[in-house]
């Protein structure tokens, strides 16, 4: 789809400006622009234009160019770094927001991202070199480490004044921190309750006690569910001693919030969420490729366990036929079971609700679906088997030594086998993210897949068992 | 699992408080008590305990007992409700803020909701009868109408007193609003640009005039995704003529947001987001049971095809048990295709990039994948023919008629009707999505079991088809 209107004429006097050299024009315009709109007209610029843009903008407004490029999409902003000269790129990575910078590095390669730290401001070179020491998807990795937290024995009315005149400096202040002379937090205060109070009563008067905090090496997805739970618009981050470090603000955790529910949806449909990043054709069928190679494994496996039954395969002619049924009604409730797990993991609820008991619920669940569906599909073949006659089921010797029961009983088999497939894939489904969380991994991860390759394997066990077991008796 | 030591002290204490009617005491524990941490001990509960706790609350301490119930899972508190003697629960309503007493309601059934309303306050019942016209899922639905708003006229110095003296009654004030005579929205400034200027100027002179502002029968999700964006901490709602009614605060949407990709991961897994609240064995299986109605449908179907191909299912013997590959690696991609178009819808990310050009990389994607794992699949059977001869997977008569291009042919008919498959079940993936979206209904909705019944009838007829060309020649 092509732009709309509006950001096609950004784009077309984008490129005039550019042409003409007209970079005071150019600066004028971004700056007429919000940082968020401004992805899709990257995206119909060439290299070229893109990293021409950005020199100028890293000349005349670093601190604009620092705002377009910190709202760049993950991997958009990583693609441009490297084509700026070094000091460009520094410049405006000077004017990030300290996690901003850290993100962006973090994601440019090595070297690139050694030479651009090297030509960074000292200060603002320490603050990011500061961040990435902690781990990818960590606290410590996505806070904002300018806080504003004042000494206990500050009063209100000073406090008010610090506000007014540090507040510029400080990615959205809502809290005051409290610390004492160790640095460490003990307590917090909104800038609306210090409005509130009088101005003559001291900070640790009237600061609030009960702290909600996070580690800086606590998972990022953790520190998004605890200001989710308690209503925070910043959970502030302490080192090991219990030092105030930095805060996690809302804004990060909405992006957290959003990446973790992309990364779960990816991984359940059985794809990375690298593809949000939108990679090449040959990068997506890269990432995608291991998922499939579960059904494909399972498919062959089924192929084995089937061809071992190769007398029973002649018996069973048409009731061969229904085992894409059995499979397929079992591995979609597997995975039914799995994903409710998954997402109840990841909200809490199942933790709430306690391991064993969502795991009985699960199996209670697939007793009833598995009673449906078997009753479903027998009846569906002993109606199927009435108008075609059993020879259409099973081959004529197995529907002459078996008479009347020939029918019912391949109803009856094709109905049990899905029950039973139905009761393992859901065991393996409601087990396996439960297990995986309990040894902490993260469950999303090739859960369903794996339920795909035990269904298709089990399911056609299951099927050529029980057809043993009832059409030879 | 049950509760950590700390809430089972709770539970114990509130027990016993309430065996011994010692309200103070309750009243006193609940208020040391997050509402957050409350809701696993409310689960533990017995529905006699649960209503006489909130008795008590209602009669001593009806704020407190608001801020428990809007904390309760959906469904929870509108459980309770019909519980509590009416003067209670509109006492308890009374204390909440409108959009959650109006959310609570909405849950409780018409008749009980009527009598409640009926004993509310009139200025409280009032806000909520003004917000319950608005749509379930709307932004007015979930705004908060006490928005803290000033005309353009007021100097800084009577904004800053102005907070002092209402701060504390307007639900998370970040954002003061500017309106003019006739209540039109015509700025914002934030509370730390109000205490950053000087107060003699006007509001109009330092305003912020380029609003995001989202209409109040705007949809939920559209409104989180503008937060979101935009990294505000609330969007200020209007009514069709511009005039400001309410706003929605950022914690409401982080709730929608967690909200709507939880409803999106249960939708891609082929069951409903109704699942979230923790409905009876019977209800969940009635949830997910139509979803499997696809997977039964798809396979059934599969079944008449692959009956129709009677004598070719003879000439097949081994390379029919193949068949579940076909349909299980066929199905898998177009599935990880749907998640990712429906995903890149509810985040905008298609919308971007262009409906076409997206439908084209899948198909892209679809071609690398089809044609690796059309290969792997072939490969796989040639080994295994060559293995246990090429009679374990064609017919003898086959063999000999086709000499030494039996087991080639084979292998390569496999391998054909792999790739198809996956083109096919790719297209529908890719285009249902699209097009859903492109007349207004959530693309998430049951996608991938048309997915599957479409692979699992088309993947059938294209195998039996090829095997007919192929294997006939």
């Amino acid at each position: 789809m092509a732009l709309d209107r509006k950001r096609q004429v950004v784009l077309e006097s984008l490129r005039r400006f550019l042409r003409r050299s007209a970079h005071g024009h150019l600066v004028n315009l971004m700056a007429k622009t919000r940082p968020q709109d401004y992805a899709p007209i990257h995206e119909e610029m060439n290299d070229r234009e893109r990293s021409l843009l950005f020199r100028v903008l890293g000349d005349r407004d670093p601190e604009l160019g620092a705002d377009f490029l910190s709202h760049l999409p993950h991997g958009v902003a990583a693609a441009l770094l490297p084509r700026l000269p070094i000091v460009t790129a520094a410049r405006l990575l000077d004017e990030c927001d300290g996690d901003d910078a850290a993100r962006l590095l973090s994601d440019v390669d090595d070297e690139h991202s050694r030479e651009i730290l090297a030509a960074m401001h000292p200060e603002d070179k320490a603050v990011v070199e500061q961040l990435l020491i902690y781990e990818d998807e960590t606290a410590g990795r996505i806070m904002t480490p300018s806080v504003f937290a004042l000494r206990e024995e500050t009063t209100l009315g000073e406090a008010v004044a610090a506000v007014q005149s540090r507040g510029e400096d400080v990615e959205m202040a809502f809290y005051l921190y409290v610390i004492d002379e160790r640095d460490h937090l003990v307590g917090v205060l909104s800038l609306r309750e210090l409005l509130t109070h009088p101005p003559h009563l001291r900070l640790k008067d009237v600061m609030n006690v009960d702290l909600i905090t996070a580690r800086a090496d606590t998972d990022q997805e953790e520190v998004a569910q605890l200001a989710a739970k308690y209503d925070l618009l910043a959970v502030p981050v302490t080192d090991e001693r219990g030092r105030l470090v930095g805060m996690v603000t809302i804004d990060d955790v909405v992006d957290v919030l959003r990446e973790e529910a992309t990364e779960d949806i990816y991984l359940v449909a059985g794809t990375s969420a690298d593809e949000r990043i939108q990679p090449s054709i040959w990068k997506s069928a890269r990432i995608r490729s291991p998922w499939l190679l579960a059904a494909y494994v399972g498919g062959m496996l089924a192929m084995l366990v089937i061809r071992r039954f190769d007398t029973e395969l002649e018996t069973l002619v048409g009731l061969a036929a229904l085992l894409p049924v059995v499979l397929g009604v079992g591995g979609s409730a597997g995975n039914q079971s799995a994903i409710v797990i998954i997402r109840g993991l990841a909200t809490g609820r199942v933790e709430q609700g306690g391991y064993l008991r969502n795991f009985l619920r699960e199996m209670g669940v697939a007793t009833l679906l598995g009673l449906l569906y078997g009753g479903l599909v027998a009846v569906g073949t002993y109606v199927y088997g009435v108008l075609s006659g059993p020879t259409g089921l099973v081959a004529p010797s197995t529907a002459a030594a078996l008479g009347r029961y020939a029918l019912p009983a391949a109803a009856g088999l094709i109905g049990l086998a899905l029950t039973f497939s139905m009761l393992v894939s859901t065991t393996i489904g409601a087990l396996i993210p439960l297990a995986l969380h309990r040894v902490n991994i993260d469950p999303a991860v090739s859960t369903t897949p794996f339920v795909t390759t035990v269904t298709d394997v089990a399911g056609s066990a299951i099927f050529f068992l029980l057809a043993t077991l009832i059409l030879t008796t």
